[in-house]
């Protein structure tokens, strides 16, 4: 564990060196966390979806990240453009399906967007990685399902990440209470983060966002960089609960867990990090 | 008076325990706004205007909230859309007519979007709502015009939200230095808030998203529901005025706005409400 | 320059004093910080993109802002639409060429744009303005280049800010460690800002919303308007700055920029104020 710990630092640091392009194809609800995320965790955002760009600065990215959160169907096509481009040129492509189980709209494009072939990560919730999966659940909105937090579930969604890590040949996130991390034959689960996250508007989108930035800087490690990046999110999401002052909430929240994000430094992950590798 | 100052308090608990899912349709510039304050009024958001997937994904919400802050030709079918499958199914739909007034666009898809009869609640600040009606004011861009607040104003603008009330058959709700309130027969005049708010974007956008939330988990008091969220969210400005410190301003302000909506509980409302049912 | 600055003043005065409506054109990522950032300035802001109601608008507005940070096929014909008819009617626009030189086609919409005659002021940071010239430069995204900062560099852009300034008759600024602000003969060095505020998303952004704001209440002095723009936002990140605490960083930089905006007077501003009229 130790060694990995190393390695986690080690993709940190490489992330703060690279300084990685990240081209965002991304909802309009959280876009503006999406870019402080990015620059806070020290990367440098672009967010384009015009059909006219989106190749070029794909190519030309060192991380896209596509998030179908406030998808339609002037933007899918750019999705698919910005991804296939991206994936022709080495670049590492995430995909964040928001909302996907709330409509079969959204569900049907994820799974188009997969079978591209294009991406190197899918990071959802439980509730949204079992839509992808064709495994009910409770999906109302975008926001996870109570049922989730059972041991019962994390051993379900385990399989469901694996089945889909090995289906579509690319590495599988899975937030919750405890994430599920499946790439290959490699498993790990992350213990980080804080119950008030998911009262913060775009904590997932984040996440996925900075993922993009870790596999963009670290583009031969991807497990390890996913990993990385769902340890750095949850320990900022940890230190910002406790810099919380009387009478603040989530809003105060989303501001230090941004803040925590910038001032995140390797010592500091190290120390905090907490995941097991199965 | 003491009597329905319980009822709102249970307009609020209802909400608490029923964690309404809200679905919006709504501008570009206050989304995320939106979506962070009904996380921390207790409510669930989904952001969807794909016409692939908002009569599905209204249908199932509890609410539905439409805001034409940042129209186009696109998404109002959407709007549309949506607001009728909810309306068929028993949801209830709120109407943001942002801007009403500062152009024919704006105030005509208003009004189309009313003529389909699908709307239970009309919320805007004065010159939005005498737009709609069709009486002249001095409305310039989205802010609310100065004279609206002299008595006389008030007057007439009661007059203007009884009228269209009666005439679209739902509750209206004008945001002001006095904040009115009429729904059929019944009215009310709401005297929470603060001078503060305005200098604020959004909070009239957020306080019609809290609404809709307020009226999906109270469908049979849609005029309690309405009251609740004025009373809420002008309280939730007097909470956050006062915590502001020295070199604070209105970026201060939101954030802590958002917080004291979060941390409002019963007692304070049932403490804090100031309205009058005339 | 103490006459100069007493100027500078005086723009700030009558900005507050007109309260002018502000037009903004602009991208989905940043839209919130600029409606904040002209409300807290001191304008009102109205953010419109739909064809059906730009040319109403902008020619009802004092001020124009056309941003293209997120454009697409849709919203060119609106941004020309509203320049043109605000240029008709006498109202100044301000055009931020967001990401120019990061595709072939934000640069050549950047020209196209500025081939209607239509603007007043052009603002972007180095890379940007050197695209739009035609000049080359490690444009990645839509963040600045690192090699903006050597003398050689700052004289190569006054040149091209000149050039520019020239053939297309407008007020052209340059944003960096040290701004530029070309316009007719008249040129100007800013030393204001700090170095914290390029980790901030959207303080480029809301500077050239603010410019327009200055422009607008002060019509007939764009470069005075134009300097008092930059002496603001930079003057308002430096007392941002110095009131972070702790474990602050970027995002409650933001916060504290805004409020710190909002919270400026004339005599803060002729004391702070750093430039040089060369």
């Amino acid at each position: 564990m130790d060694e990995m710990t190393n390695v986690l630092a080690d993709s940190l640091t490489r992330l703060r060196a690279a300084r990685p392009l990240v081209h965002c194809l991304t909802n309009v609800v959280t876009v503006n966390d999406c870019a402080n995320a990015l620059l806070c965790v020290g990367a440098s955002p672009v967010m384009a979806t015009a059909i006219e760009e989106v190749e070029t600065i794909a190519r030309h990215a060192d991380a896209v990240c596509v998030n179908i959160g406030t998808l339609d169907s002037t933007v899918v096509p750019s999705m698919i453009k910005a991804a296939q481009a991206a994936s022709a040129a080495g670049v590492p492509v995430t995909l964040d399906p928001v909302g996907a189980g709330a409509s079969a709209y959204r569900t049907e494009t994820t799974r188009n967007l997969l079978e591209t072939g294009a991406f190197a990560l899918l990071r959802g919730n439980a509730s949204e990685i079992r839509a992808v999966a064709g495994v009910s659940s409770a999906t109302r909105g975008v926001d996870a399902a109570a049922d989730e937090n059972s041991e019962a579930a994390l051993a379900e969604n385990i399989e469901i990440a694996r089945r889909l890590a090995a289906e579509y040949r690319l590495a599988v996130g899975v937030s919750g209470p405890v994430d599920i991390l499946a790439c290959g034959e490699r498993l790990a689960l992350v213990r980080n983060g804080h119950s008030f996250m998911p009262s913060v508007c775009g904590t997932g989108c984040m996440l996925s966002s900075v993922a993009a930035a870790f596999l963009g800087a670290n583009r031969s490690r991807p497990f390890v960089a996913a990993l990385g990046a769902f340890c750095a999110m949850g320990l900022a999401g940890e230190i910002a609960y406790r810099r919380l002052t009387d009478g603040e909430g989530p809003a105060a929240g989303r501001v230090r867990l941004l803040d925590a994000l910038a001032g995140l430094d390797e010592k500091t992950l190290t120390k905090g990090a907490r995941f097991e590798i199965l």
